[in-house]
């Protein structure tokens, strides 16, 4: 790449949560005038953001699929694991350079918002700056997730904490406790141990478990009711605030009620 | 209101951040689709989500503003302030309710997402019981910020608090020092407060000050290199995780540099 190569242009554009009629009116009209639409897939499997944007995709554009590499057999926290990531990160920045050193403008869809927890972010990191850029915020996987169930999630002064369903057991004791409102991501295998947690920390009552929102497989049910600990990686679990709010019902449940006096 | 009148339908509208082409395209159709439209704003100011959405309104639409009560001369922790804030809500909330008892499909608009610190959940707890309702999620505010700072605000296993001003110093510098990405809310008059709270915690040099995100009189800069601690009360403080990031710069800073080898 050419540090004064400034005619392309690259835009990360936040394709929301899953519900094509959930995408900005500007991620719209960019993915109509871009030249190479650019997304991220695990191999194997097709892009969620992919199928998100089908719709607003213009006849003719470029598309440019990046296949994370397979790294089942590398523990995750291993040095292999890491190189085989940056390496792969490295050559997919390469490979958009090209388009973008040929003076295409480059669209980068990423799901939810591309600055919160998005792959768009190890792109913009190694080209923005030497390209021009731009970022379209986008509708997030978890704003997705709270709308669908109708669930307030913070209101006030309330402190509002994402967490990793990876932290180990305590650590997630303790910030559930001290978080008034909490949205817990990457449940998948950790879902028995984020039910103690939970437990724990007198939250599990009020936590609603959360699949696919806004997704025509979307599942939702209150976590205590919710049988097994089988979890996808993408499942989140919603923890509401706003504990004074009229009626005061746990949120898992106020979305169900209907009917009844005020 | 009747608990068995269920003709109308009440819509919560997340708006988005101020830019009119950050609502998503689910919005655009529930405003051109809506009978009535209802926003709240301070007596005496014009609606910021009004703005934002006029080049969507339908001609002939009803418009219901709900003015806040001027309350400046009680204290907002006072049993007074909380009457008057309270019997303005279960008023607004008649008010809705009389335009859906008449099968009307009402609107109510909102900054950012509906159910993220939004207005819209004082009309959602009262009235969703009673009549269908339903929420279209929005980019919220905080999106647009670190989307028009190109900042990518957090990344892979990093925990990600949103945390009011109004808490006290040590309260505060406890949580930004145990959070890896923050963003702290209603900064207004707390801003010398929460400068020092950022130093101590260690997060200052990678903090970023904005006013207005997305919106024409969007105002950014470095929260070390800003002289004074004047701030409006919708004034944001950005404090980016992903610690890790290739060139790893205070990312206030990595937006601004263009040119320079990878």
């Amino acid at each position: 790449m050419n540090a004064t190569a400034k005619s392309g242009k690259l835009i990360g554009v936040g394709v929301g949560p899953g519900d094509p009629e959930l995408m900005t009116v500007k991620a719209t009209r960019a993915l109509r005038d871009a030249d190479v639409i650019v997304y991220f897939a695990k191999a194997g499997n097709s892009s969620h953001s992919r199928t998100t944007i089908a719709q607003y995709l213009r006849a003719g554009v470029i598309e440019l699929p990046l296949a994370y590499p397979v790294t089942t057999e590398l523990p995750k926290c291993s040095a292999g694991y890491r190189d085989a990531i940056e390496s792969f990160y490295a050559r997919a920045a390469a490979e958009v350079a090209d388009h973008l050193a040929a003076g295409r403008v480059v669209a980068v869809i990423c799901e939810g918002d591309p600055m919160f927890y998005g792959s768009y972010m190890h792109l913009h990191a190694r080209l923005a700056p030497h390209f021009d850029s731009e970022v379209i915020a986008g509708v997030t996987g978890m704003s997705g997730c709270w709308s669908a169930a109708a669930m307030p999630i913070a209101q006030g002064d309330d402190v509002f904490t994402v967490l990793p369903a990876t932290l180990p057991e305590n650590e997630l004791v303790r910030r559930l406790a001290e978080a008034d409102a909490a949205v817990v991501m990457k449940v998948g295998q950790h879902l028995r141990k984020l039910r103690r947690a939970l437990e724990r920390s007198g939250r599990l009552p009020r936590a609603l478990y959360v699949e696919r929102g806004t997704m025509a497989e979307e599942k939702m049910i209150p976590l205590a009711a919710k049988l097994d600990d089988d979890a996808p990686y993408f499942a989140v679990v919603l923890v509401p605030g706003w504990q004074d709010r009229p009626g005061g019902k746990p949120a898992g449940e106020a979305s169900r009620e209907r009917g009844g006096a005020p």
